[in-house]
């Protein structure tokens, strides 16, 4: 299959990375490596990224302005903050040529999509979701492999073509992800439960566990491996995409806020009663998720997520 | 150092082990190898876990009843759920001798401290939690370097000698723990906030997305990349286990169920109404923790836990 890669067609010839962080610079990477023919333009927005994804030679022409970079492109992909996607499409609008597919990586799609629908009415839009990322942010935290055996969701139009699908999804598969298509109404619900509310809870506890009056924050360092550290990952994801994310899925995310809360206080009532048995039969239930997603393929399988005892 | 360890005065010459799953399994291995020359005897309520204890070669003695593993102990060590301390303490009160300490390693100090006084008037007690674990349960999960880098928090009463507290310090550190001592009225409160909240939380979202008419368990599987997979690593620890540490630090976990859901209900306030700067904030401030965890040797340093990419 090795031998194969290089004499398969490329899905673009050309690929223009709008925002090069995380995620841009992955994309950037994993291009390289699967797709060393395509021609790599890319732009970010700070200065400061722009020089690092200089130095890391992360794209074949590091563009000065974003029309720059989309100029030639057969694929942009925006790899901006969902809140910022609209103020990126702008910026290329007047550059952008006819032949080009555009698509983003945003974790929220049906916002994402109307924005870019209303900033580039005429363009070929096909949005995308990779479901895949670290808790490290900015162009040195990419790394090639970050889409290996992760999902990425795409949510076209019911007007776009099959054969621009089968390009974009073509794409994502020789970074390695597995690729479903989906209404991104439903793709919002589902990464409601699966991403935001994770984090978004996350985020609650650290911020709780640290402005406790009679536990210290060292104390609260010191013990964390008790469980809270697992929390503490999640929680130190990028602010700016975050906030964005929940301001641009608020419906989804406040409908799976409302049932977790409503579970919450029912264990809470369950403690206060001393009721153990509704305690226990929750906690056996929730074991079938993890074997579900070990067996899947989706976290390691080792204890700990494999962390070093040493 | 390594020649030295051999010739330092063992603080117990006979460790008694009551209950070899992940814990207790992990203390018996600990001690082979960075103890060598201590006795070592077990028990475990159930046969099954005999069994396997007897297969894996974990004690030297493996008794059939709890009298009789405890018969010689310098130290007996309770490794059984919060909930399991009392009776597990009768079984031996007729048959541990004078000179023995009587230690733990339960995540509620208080609760079991009394139940350990109630069932052994005449003891000498120095209770103990290894803050350390996986999700994993039995006596295959455990592992000699569970123990390495971690803290273990020591709750003796007023009343305690300096030696004894000293003899179990030197057992822990010799396990390759650091030693703390603390009130245990604060132990069970510091432990709400860095375990015990963190855990009930994992096991409501589990159960929360496991129940939703909208969207089916296998697409919480399939995208669980997107954070909710770190959720269910502590979701899938032993259901016996945290039942029993929620009945027994029922306060203290009401109180920061108490404040955490307070805390929730802001940022639900700040989605609803677009106020992305309290969002923004928060984001930014949660950061910093899991710097300081890092810094401290608390968690794996590399992206991911260290999950691989492949």
């Amino acid at each position: 299959m090795v031998e194969a890669q290089g004499t398969q067609e490329l899905p673009f010839a050309t690929v223009a990375i709008i925002g090069i962080g995380l995620i841009g610079s992955s994309i950037a990477r994993a291009v390289r490596q699967e797709m060393p023919d395509v021609r790599l333009t890319g732009y970010d927005i700070s200065a400061g990224v722009r020089e690092r994804a200089d130095v890391l030679e992360l794209v074949d022409v590091l563009a000065d302005t974003p029309g720059e970079a989309v100029a030639e492109a057969d694929l942009v992909m925006f790899c901006v903050p969902v809140g910022a996607m609209k103020d990126a499409a702008d910026s290329i609008a007047a550059s952008l040529p006819n032949r080009a597919i555009v698509s983003d990586v945003g974790s929220a799609k049906l916002a994402v999509a109307q924005a870019l629908r209303r900033a580039l009415p005429d363009a070929t839009i096909i949005p995308a979701h990779p479901v895949a990322g670290t808790e490290n942010s900015g162009p040195d935290a990419g790394f090639a492999s970050l889409f290996k055996g992760r999902w990425c969701i795409l949510t076209p139009h019911e007007g776009s073509s099959k054969d621009n699908i089968a390009r974009v999804t073509a794409f994502w598969e020789r970074l390695g992800a597995r690729v479903d298509t989906m209404d991104p109404r439903h793709h919002d619900l589902v990464l409601a439960v699966t991403s935001h509310l994770p984090h978004l809870i996350a985020f609650t506890i650290v911020g709780t566990a640290s402005d406790l009056e009679g536990v210290t924050q060292s104390e609260v360092i010191k013990y964390s491996a008790g469980g809270f550290r697992d929390f503490t990952r999640i929680a130190a994801s990028d602010p700016t995409m975050w906030r964005d994310i929940f301001l641009n899925n608020r419906d989804a995310v406040l409908d799976m806020l409302q049932r977790f809360s409503e579970d919450l206080s029912m264990l809470q009532r369950a403690i206060r009663w001393g009721d153990g048995d509704t305690l226990f039969d929750l906690f056996t239930r929730t074991r079938a998720i993890r074997r579900g997603i070990i067996e899947q393929g989706q976290d390691d399988a080792r204890p700990d997520f494999g962390r070093t005892h040493e």
